[in-house]
C-alpha cells in the first residue's frame, strides 16, 4: 500500500491533475498544477467561504494570487513545461502526509536541469502554504528565477480582485486588493529563503534572481501566508505577522507539524481493507480528499460540492454535504459534523429571505448556498448546445427537499449524539422553520383529503416540475416528525428554552395541531401491486426505454439531458438515485424484499449522471445483503476523483472539480453498507456484509466521546473494541 | 359594394387562394383550387367529422376523392395552368350566392382556348358539388378532356383512404374506399353531363372524351355527391341515388335552389355598414365564411378551428366555436348555434373520459376535440426548428378553461333564450360536469384559506404551467355560480328532470355544499394598486420587454415563442388577450376605468399570434367606448382571411387556413362593440359607439323566436323594429 498516487508528463490531463493532486487544509485548496502555471492551466488557491461577484456573472469563491509562483529562465529562456516537453517529468501526491511532490529534468543546451519540489498546505496553521524548492544541473549552470504572487489567476466568472497593492520587503512581497462586490480585503504575503538566490530584480509582483546550479542541489523556500477581511480585522497585517513568524521556523519543522496534523487525522479516520488493494488505495484517497477539505478552523463555513478544487458550481454548499460527508464527519471528526451544522444555523435567516421571497413561511434553504445562505442558483443554470441561449432551470425555485435534508442531518446528529446542545444553539429553530416551510408549501387536494407537495424536482433532476415525488414527500413527513418530536422533547427536558425557541419561530400549539395534522395527512406513495413506487405521479407512464437509447438520441455530447425537452425528460431514465436515495434514509420502514424489487427496478434506469448516485445503489444493495451488486457501485464512489470518470459540463458549462459527496459516500459504502454499522438501542451495532475478497475490515468511530475500534474480519464474528 | 373577390394568375398564391376562395355547405368544404389540381395545389375536399388516424400519426379530417376533376389535352400535350402560362386568368368568388367562377385563356399553337367554369357545393343539398364548364376557342380545334375522381388527395397526415373500388356507368363513375383506422366507408360518385363529349376510353377513375371546341363556347357539366357511413348506412348507394335524383334536374335549377338558400341566410346574417366601403366588404366577408360552414345538417358536429379548408389543426373543434362563433349564431341562426352546442352534449361522454385519464372528476373538454370528443391534441404539438425534435406541450392537459368556456356557452345560450329544453337534453349535466371537474383539480392553500387552480395555462399559450390564471380561476368561478344556479332553477321549474340529471351526474347535497364552498373560497385576482389584473401569479416579475424586442431575440422564423425557452415565455410578452379576454366576458363587474387601464396595460404586451386577439381588443375598446382603439382590430379580424395576414406556421407546422373564430369575433365587433348589443330586463338594448366614419349600422337579430331590425345612424337614437 503506497498512499501515493502520481502522474507522468501529459498536457492533456493538465485540468484533471489539478483535481486529482489537489492540496488542501479546510481553509483553502491549491490545485493540482506546477509553479510555473497560470490561469489558462487553471492554478487556483481557493478560499473557502469568501465569494464575489463581478458584474452580474455568478457569484463564486475568490481564488487568491498565487503565492507559490515561480519559473526559470535561462535570459530571455523560459525553461519550463509551458515552453518545453520534460525528458523527465512526474507529480505526486502522497496523501498520507499531505504533501505534493513534483520532479522535472529538462534537456537544455547539452545539460539536464532538474526541478524537485515538495509543497504542503499546513494542516494547523491554516493560511500557510510552503514549498521547497530543489534546483540541480549535470553540468554547472547559472540560471534566473522569477519568483513572485501571480495576480492573473484563472476565474470562471470573475475577475474578482481590484484596487491591487503591492508591497516589497527584503525577500518578500506582500500582494493586497480587494473583491468587486463587497470589497472584501485580501492579502497573500510571500517569503522566499535561499542563500544562494541573489536578487536581480524587482517587476510588478515578482522578484528576479541569479542563481548557480551545480550537480548537488539547491535548496530554496518559498512561503505563503493568505488572509482576509472574513479571518480577521487587518487581514494584511496577520499575513504579514503569520509570515514574520513562519520566518522564524524552517520548512522541516514546519513540514513536520503538518504531518503530525495528518497522522492524527488517519488516526481517527482509517479504514482499513485487506484481501482488496485497490478498494484500500481508493477509500484511503477518498478519506484523505474529505479530512483536507474539512473545515476544523471555522463553524461559520461548510464543505462546496466540488471541495476546494476551484470555483465550479459557484462553490456553493449543496445537500452533499448533509446527506453524503456528514455521516463521515458525525462518527470520525464531530468537532467537524458540528463546523457543517452550526453552518446552516449561521446561515438560517438566509433560508428564511427566500421563502418569503417565494411567498413561502419558515427556511426554504438554497440550493446552492453561499457564506449566508443566499442562493447562488441562476433561475438559468444551464446553457442550451443548440441556441447558446440560457435555459430556465428550477434547481433554485423547485428543489424543496434541501431543508428536509438539512433538518434531517440536525435530527440524525441529535440522534447519534444524544447530545441537545447543537439543537439548543440553533438546531431546533432550523428543524421548526423547515417545517413550516413545508407546511406553507404544501397544497392541500380536498376531493382525496391529503396534502401533497406538487410542482418540485426531486433528486433526479432530469425530471422537472413533478407531483408528490416520493423522496421529497418522505423528508417532509420526516421534518414535521422531527419538529413534533422535538416539541415534546424539549417540553421535558428544556421548557424555557423550548418557549424563547417557539416565540422566535412564532409557533403556538395552533401551528403544532397544523403540523401534526399535515404529518398524518401528507400524501405517500406506497409501493404498487409489483412493489416499486413510483417516483413521482405518472412516472410510471413516462416511456421505459434504457439508457443508452436515451443516450444515443443525444445530437451533441454536452447537450443537457433534463430541462423541458432533454432526452430522458420524458422517460424513465433517471438522472441518480431518487426512490433508492428514500430507501437509502428510510430503508427500515420498508421489507429486503421491497427494497430489493425497487433497486432492481430503477438501478438500470438510472444514468448514474450525478457523482451522488453511485454510493447509493451500494448502500441500499447492502441494505438487502447484496455485496456483489453493491460492490461495482462501492468501487465508482471510492475512485471517482482517480479516475475522473463524470461529467464536466453541463450544458457548455464545465462542472469538473473533485467530489467530496462521492468521497463520503466510498466510507459510508464501507463502513455502513459492507461493515453494517449502525446504533441500535443506544449501541453500536456491525451487520458485516463484506465483498468477497475482503479478508478483513477494520475502522474507529467517535461515538459518545469515546473511540471504538471495529474489527470485521470474513468468517468471524466482528469485534469493537473500546480505545 | 361588389360581394366578390378575384384574384388573377399568381403561382406563389394557390395556397393563399385555396383558402381565400373556400367554397363550403357546413357538410363539406371545396379548397378555391383550380379543377386541374391536385394534392400538389392542396385541392381538398374536407368532410366534416369523417376523421381517421393513418399509422401513428395525427389524427385529421378526411379529404374525399375530388369528384370534380377535370383537365384539358391535345393528344399527350396537357393545357393548364400546370404546365403553362395563361393569356389570361381570374378566379372569382362570388360570396353573395356562393358561387366560384373562373376563367381561364390559353394561347396555345396560335389558337386561344378559353376555359370558364362555375361551380358551387349546394346549400341545401349537402352532399352534391356542381360545375358548369364552359370551352371555348378563337378557331376550332379538337380537344381532348380528362374527367373523373382523383383519389390522389392531399393529406396531411395521411393517406387515409384504402380499399379503393370503381364502378364505371355510362357518364358515371363511382369510387367508394374505407378509412385505415374505422374502416368507415366513403364514396364520391361523378356524373359528366354534355352531349358533345365523345367517349374515348376509361383508365382509373377518369374518363377521357373527345371534344370540338369553336367560338361558341361548348357547355357540360360535372356534378359530384359524397357520403359517408357518418351519413347513413350505405353511402355508395345514398351517392348513387342522389346523382341519379340530380340527373333529373339540369344546372340551371340546382344553383336557383342554391341561390335562394343563400339569399334567406343573408336576409338573416347581413350587416350593413354606410361610410365605410371596406369594412362593409369585410364584415360580408366574414359573414359568407361563417355561413358557409355553419352546419345545419346535423347537431353531431362543430366547427373546426379552420373551418372547412382543410385539415390543418387537425379538424379538431377548438374554444373558438364556443367563445368567438357561438354568439353569432345564436343571435342570427339560432338553429346553428343548437346544433353546434349539442356536440358538446353528444361529447361529452369524452370529456369525461378525458378528466378521467388524467385522475380527474367530471369533464375535461378537449382542447382539440374530434367526433366523439377524443382529445386530438397531442403531447407533442411543436416541433422544436432546431433539433427537429417534437417539444413537449401542455395544451392538451393544463389548458383546462375550455370546460368552463362550454358551461358559459350554455349558460349564455340559456340566459340569450329563456329556453330550458337545451339545458334539460343534455346542457345542463354539462355544466354540472365542468362543475365536478374543476372542483377536482383545484387544490386548498390551507395558510390561505382558498382554493388555487395551479399549473395551468390560460389563453395566453405563451406562458405554460403558471398559477392562477386570471381567466381561468374567474371561468371556474363562473362554472360553479351557473352549476349552483341551475340546481336552484331546476328545483324550481324541473325537478323531476333534476333529480334525473343528479342521478346521472352522482351529485348529491354534499356536492351542492362542497359547490358553494369552492364558489366562496375559489381565489380570484383583484386589480392592484394600479387597477392592472395580473395574468398569473408572478406574471408582473417577468421581464417587461417590448414585443419587438422579443421579436428580434428570434434565432429562426418559424422558432415558437412559448413553451419551457421561448423568446415570449420569461417575459411579460404574451400571445393573446388573456385578462382583456376575462374583461370580454366579465367587463360589468369592473369599472371602465379598471378596464381602460388593464387594456392599455397589455394591449402593447400583446403579440396577437393568435387570431382569437384582435376581435377581443376591439371589443374591450368598446367597453370602455374608445372606438379609435377598437377599429383597426376589428379591420384586422374582419380582413384576416382576404389578407391571410396570419402566422402560418407553429414551430414547422402548417397551421394556414380560414379563421372562422376571427369572422365571429369580426360580427362581434360590429354588432356587440360598435352597435353595443345586448340584452337587459328581458329586452334588446344598443348602446352605439360607431367608428368615426360610418353613417350607419344595420342588422338582424333573432331574439326569442323573432326577428328585430336594428338600425343604428350616426347621431341619431336607435331603432329596433321587430319584424
Amino acid at each position: 500500500m503506497s498512499w501515493k498516487i502520481s502522474a507522468d508528463y501529459d498536457p492533456n490531463q493538465i485540468v484533471a491533475n489539478g483535481n486529482k493532486f489537489l492540496l488542501a487544509n479546510g481553509y483553502m485548496g491549491y490545485r493540482g498544477t506546477m509553479e510555473e502555471y497560470g490561469a489558462p492551466q487553471l492554478t487556483a488557491n481557493t478560499i473557502l467561504g469568501l465569494y464575489d461577484q463581478a458584474e452580474d456573472k455568478w457569484r463564486e469563491p475568490v481564488n487568491a494570487p498565487n503565492g507559490l509562483f515561480f519559473k526559470i529562465f535561462d535570459q530571455e529562456n523560459e525553461i519550463s513545461l509551458l515552453t518545453q516537453k520534460p525528458s523527465y517529468h512526474q507529480q505526486m501526491l502522497n496523501y498520507k502526509e499531505g504533501t505534493h511532490i513534483r520532479k522535472t529534468s529538462f534537456s537544455y543546451q547539452e545539460n539536464i536541469i532538474t526541478l524537485h519540489t515538495e509543497r504542503f498546505l499546513h494542516m494547523e496553521r491554516f493560511h500557510l502554504m510552503a514549498d521547497e524548492i530543489q534546483l540541480s544541473a549535470e553540468k554547472p549552470i547559472t540560471l534566473q528565477v522569477k519568483i513572485g504572487i501571480d495576480t492573473a489567476v484563472w476565474d470562471i466568472n470573475g475577475p474578482h480582485l481590484i484596487n491591487f497593492e503591492t508591497e516589497r520587503l527584503t525577500s518578500q512581497i506582500i500582494v493586497s486588493a480587494q473583491t468587486q462586490e463587497m470589497r472584501k480585503k485580501i492579502t497573500t504575503a510571500q517569503a522566499v529563503c535561499g542563500s544562494q538566490l541573489k536578487f536581480l530584480k524587482s517587476e510588478g509582483q515578482f522578484n528576479y534572481y541569479e542563481i548557480d546550479i551545480t550537480p548537488t542541489p539547491t535548496i530554496f523556500h518559498i512561503f505563503a501566508t493568505t488572509f482576509n477581511d472574513n479571518d480577521c480585522l487587518n487581514p494584511k497585517n496577520a499575513a504579514k505577522k503569520e509570515l514574520d513568524t513562519i520566518m522564524a521556523m524552517d520548512f522541516a519543522s514546519l513540514k513536520e507539524e503538518h504531518i503530525q496534523v495528518w497522522q492524527a487525522l488517519w488516526e481517527k479516520a482509517d479504514v482499513e481493507i485487506d484481501g482488496d488493494n485497490p478498494a484500500q488505495e481508493a477509500i484511503r484517497y477518498s478519506l484523505y480528499q474529505l479530512l483536507s477539505i474539512a473545515p476544523r478552523h471555522s463553524d461559520k463555513v461548510s464543505i462546496p460540492a466540488r471541495g476546494l478544487s476551484g470555483q465550479t458550481y459557484k462553490g456553493a454548499i449543496f445537500w452533499d454535504t448533509e446527506m453524503f460527508m456528514l455521516p463521515f464527519f458525525m462518527h470520525v471528526l464531530p468537532e467537524v459534523a458540528k463546523n457543517i451544522l452550526s453552518y446552516r444555523i449561521h446561515t438560517l435567516p438566509g433560508a428564511i429571505a427566500k421563502a418569503k421571497e417565494y411567498g413561502f413561511n419558515g427556511a426554504f434553504y438554497a440550493w446552492e448556498s453561499q457564506e449566508s445562505g443566499q442562493d447562488a442558483t441562476s433561475d438559468y443554470n444551464v446553457t442550451d448546445v443548440f441556441t447558446k441561449r440560457p435555459m430556465r432551470t428550477y434547481f433554485r425555485d423547485k428543489q424543496i427537499h434541501i431543508s428536509g435534508d438539512i433538518a434531517y442531518a440536525f435530527w440524525q446528529y441529535y440522534e447519534y449524539t444524544e447530545d441537545l446542545n447543537l439543537l439548543l444553539a440553533g438546531g431546533a429553530r432550523v428543524i421548526f422553520e423547515c417545517a413550516k416551510f413545508y407546511y406553507s408549501y404544501a397544497y392541500y387536494k380536498v376531493e382525496k383529503n391529503r396534502f401533497e407537495l406538487i410542482d418540485v424536482i426531486g433528486p433526479d433532476e432530469y425530471h422537472e416540475r413533478v407531483y408528490n415525488n416520493a423522496y421529497t414527500n418522505k423528508i417532509a413527513l420526516k421534518t414535521i416528525k422531527n419538529a413534533l418530536d422535538l416539541w415534546e422533547i424539549l417540553a421535558q427536558k428544556a421548557p424555557d428554552q423550548l418557549k424563547e425557541i417557539l416565540t422566535e419561530s412564532k409557533l403556538t400549539m395552533t401551528e403544532k395541531e397544523q403540523f401534526q395534522q399535515f404529518y398524518d395527512e401528507l400524501y405517500m406513495p406506497s409501493p404498487n401491486e409489483d412493489g416499486i413506487i413510483e417516483q413521482f405521479d405518472g412516472y410510471f407512464s413516462l416511456e421505459d426505454v434504457s439508457v443508452s437509447t436515451v443516450k444515443n438520441r443525444l445530437l451533441n455530447d454536452k447537450e443537457y439531458w433534463g430541462g423541458a425537452y432533454g432526452v430522458a425528460a420524458d422517460t424513465q431514465v433517471i438522472k441518480q438515485a431518487d426512490v433508492i436515495f428514500m430507501l437509502h434514509l428510510f430503508g427500515e420502514e420498508y421489507t429486503k424484499s421491497e427494497i430489493q424489487k425497487n433497486w432492481q427496478y430503477y438501478e438500470p434506469r438510472t444514468e448514474h449522471g450525478s457523482s451522488l448516485s453511485a454510493c447509493i445503489y451500494a448502500l441500499v444493495a447492502c441494505q438487502f445483503d447484496n455485496q456483489d451488486w453493491a460492490y461495482p457501485y462501492f468501487m465508482k464512489t471510492a475512485t471517482v476523483d482517480l479516475t475522473e470518470n463524470t461529467k464536466q459540463y453541463a450544458g457548455t458549462i464545465y462542472i469538473g472539480g473533485t467530489h467530496p459527496a462521492a468521497n463520503g459516500g466510498a466510507w459510508m459504502s464501507a463502513v455502513q453498507g459492507f461493515g453494517g454499522l449502525s446504533v441500535k438501542n443506544g449501541q453500536l451495532v456491525t451487520n458485516p456484509r463484506l465483498p468477497k475478497n475482503w479478508r478483513r475490515l477494520a475502522f474507529n468511530i467517535n461515538f459518545h466521546d469515546a473511540t471504538y475500534y471495529i474489527e470485521i474480519k470474513a468468517g468471524k464474528k466482528p469485534s469493537i473494541t473500546k480505545k
